[in-house]
């Protein structure tokens, strides 16, 4: 078996799983944000008085923080009665930053894991070698209440990466070139498993990266053996957890090998993830706003490679950046590191930690025809604001970079 | 003549000038925010084509920081179009601060100045000996186009105050218990001039909240000859400037004494200003929110007050505390200072520097039936965001050690 099959087999209590069948597994976490929990509070109550366990759940309040409308303002009061019936502890309602940087921070996410949430990106946690994958609010209210999820056992690509990176080429750049090589619908339901050298050197947060948009070629999970980088992260929580590899024989539908040596920055241009270009075929473009930060690309080491580049230097007039970290955590080192001043010395906006304008609620929503360079994870039509409006997903060095000049450029 | 005649006198280049004439005034500087600015223009267009003096506009984004919604960022279009088209180099777009904090930090206010601004609170820089008021966009479109206005001269208020302030009361309890007094329109269109040793003694920021809420009782201004710490704030922009000062034989419609000695921390309770009670006597209270910031009480020297409340303390687990510094500048020296450090640690939600959820835009609107304490400057039904919330005015302290309590609670 794969990595994933054999993760799924030990939920279901299996022996053995395949593609295609269809199994019941015993979920380990459960996630909600400040969005998709009043939705599932709602299709529990129908079946369900009493969650399954309530310390196996937890809820992150990350898109609307703190609340920009009166209905988001209401929609976190359900959140909070419900928590205090339920007796749900593992609660962040203070802006603690967006789930998917939280629930690793805190200790909630380890190997073997198989962690379900109410969110498209809960994928990123195959970073660390657990099966994670995003459901609707109706599959989570079962959640809730039973603890089981029903789940197609997926057929596999195995993905291989060799090559070290350039300065100012990440693993946003990797995971770009493949969605752009893949497209968009080329992975539907697949479970991606990443192997080969590149992603074995890769730090925590790159390794986040790239399983994070795995979701943007369409697949349930993405997946990779812990690496020592990751074990060194996992061991400070001082928790036993057991890793799990594939098997020697283990089978994939597909097998891809990229090698990434001599790969430049990339950059997916509107208004599909898959459109992707290096950064030099697109240089010279406006823009009116640059985005630092989102689950893909919030985190500590993100802010850093944009605070090099941005050090001393000044954000271009015309240009709003906007710098969001991904948690409080990361806010936190940041403002030690004096990262935190270097941006506002830039001209930047530090925003609280949460998912920002990422997905167009408030913080940064876009006008007519507005152009944005963003090191998110979705460019589709109007997402950060107007249908009119542009944008251009590319890693924390071109964002800088590009913020400083007002038009897209390569940081090399 | 009083301190407003004298200012207003020599605007008008008149020898003197008397309550109820109408006089025509050159204006020394002029300020719009990204709210005000784009019905400024359009009137302005209807008038001229050219500013009389694009050195003496200055235009600070602040109520929408960074855009909440597509109409914010249409708005905040038309104003960076504006600016270019009429050379207009004061212009502060990057999220620099709310207006009011933002003009006397980079050094445009000075005593005798005549200030307009297209914002209620401009009567703040009266602090600084400077004549400040509030007009709507279409006089501001005049002021654009000529560099003049008209003005009837106000009548005047005497308000003298003495008396050391207990730990814990600030210049914001002593304004409180002024409009208590004086109520919501117990100074329509009358200047409000201050003073007494409290006055005296009292720091900049301190004077910037009492001059900033008078607007709050009807005034056309409010105004202070400026103390030692004030021409030590002043001296920093090595500029020259002519402190006025009201004649000996000054005339006031009425004269109001207030000693402060015994004063507690006061509170204003929904839905008006005027509703002022000692703390006391509200506490016990519950809150959802509390908010800390403002361009009544967002300062340095506001932010330490809560800081020193809240080290090592936690902030209640059913509070949303909200944190959001007057300006960059604040934020920088509360990020040095560790006191961002502090508001993290304890659970705050830190924001970038701006007017926060003051008017009910974003970052912390008020859902049904929400209670929030808050620095800010009006509780008006509504005006942070559901008709059925409740907001309470109240000093740092208060707001800081309610947060913690999650009742309103007196920090005594």
């Amino acid at each position: 078996m794969n990595l994933t099959e054999k993760i799924l087999a030990k939920a279901a209590n299996k022996k053995e799983v395949s593609p295609g069948e269809i199994i019941k597994v015993n979920v380990d976490l459960a996630m909600t944000h400040d969005g998709t929990t009043p939705p599932t509070i709602k299709s529990f109550k129908k079946i369900s008085n009493k969650v399954w366990d309530p310390d196996r759940i937890v809820i992150v309040y990350d898109h609307n923080v703190p609340p920009n409308n009166i209905g988001a303002a209401e929609f976190q009061k359900v959140t909070q009665n419900f928590v205090k019936e339920q007796g749900i502890k593992n609660f962040y309602n203070h802006g603690e930053g967006i789930c998917h940087q939280v629930l690793p921070e805190k200790g909630f996410v380890f190997p073997g894991m198989v962690i379900i949430g109410a969110d498209s990106h809960t994928c990123t946690y195959g970073a660390f070698g657990a099966f994670s994958t995003g459901v609707g609010a109706t599959d989570m209210a079962v959640i809730f209440a039973t603890g089981k999820t029903w789940l197609l056992v997926p057929e596999s690509y195995l993905i291989e990466i060799n090559g070290s990176l350039n300065k100012y080429v990440t693993a946003k750049d990797v995971i770009l070139k493949i969605i752009g090589k893949i497209k968009a619908k080329g992975a539907v339901y697949k479970s991606i498993e990443f192997k080969g050298e590149t992603i074995y050197k890769m730090n925590v947060s790159g390794r986040m990266t790239m399983c994070n948009m795995v979701v943007e070629m369409g697949a349930k999970n993405g997946i990779m053996v812990p690496n020592k980088k990751t074990i060194k992260y996992l061991r400070k929580f001082k928790k036993s957890f057991r890793i799990y590899k594939p098997d020697k024989d283990a089978e994939y539908e597909k097998e891809f090998y990229f090698d990434v040596s001599n790969m430049g920055p990339q950059v997916a241009c509107p208004h599909n993830v898959d459109n992707v270009k290096p950064v030099y075929k697109v240089e010279g473009k406006h823009i009116d706003q640059a985005f630092l930060g989102s689950c893909t690309n919030g985190r500590i080491e993100d802010l850093r490679i944009a605070a090099e580049i941005l050090k001393d230097g000044k954000i271009h007039e015309d240009v709003r950046m906007i710098v969001v970290p991904a948690s409080k955590d990361v806010y936190m080192k940041a403002v030690k590191e004096g990262i935190i001043e270097t941006f506002i010395k830039a001209g930047a906006i530090v925003c609280n930690p949460g998912c920002g304008p990422c997905l167009g609620a408030h913080m940064g929503v876009l006008g007519p025809k507005e152009v944005c360079i963003s090191t998110s994870n979705r460019n589709f039509k109007g997402r950060m604001g107007d249908p009119t409006s542009k944008i251009y997903l590319a890693n924390p060095a071109v964002v800088a970079k590009s913020a400083m000049e007002g038009v897209i450029t390569s940081p090399e």
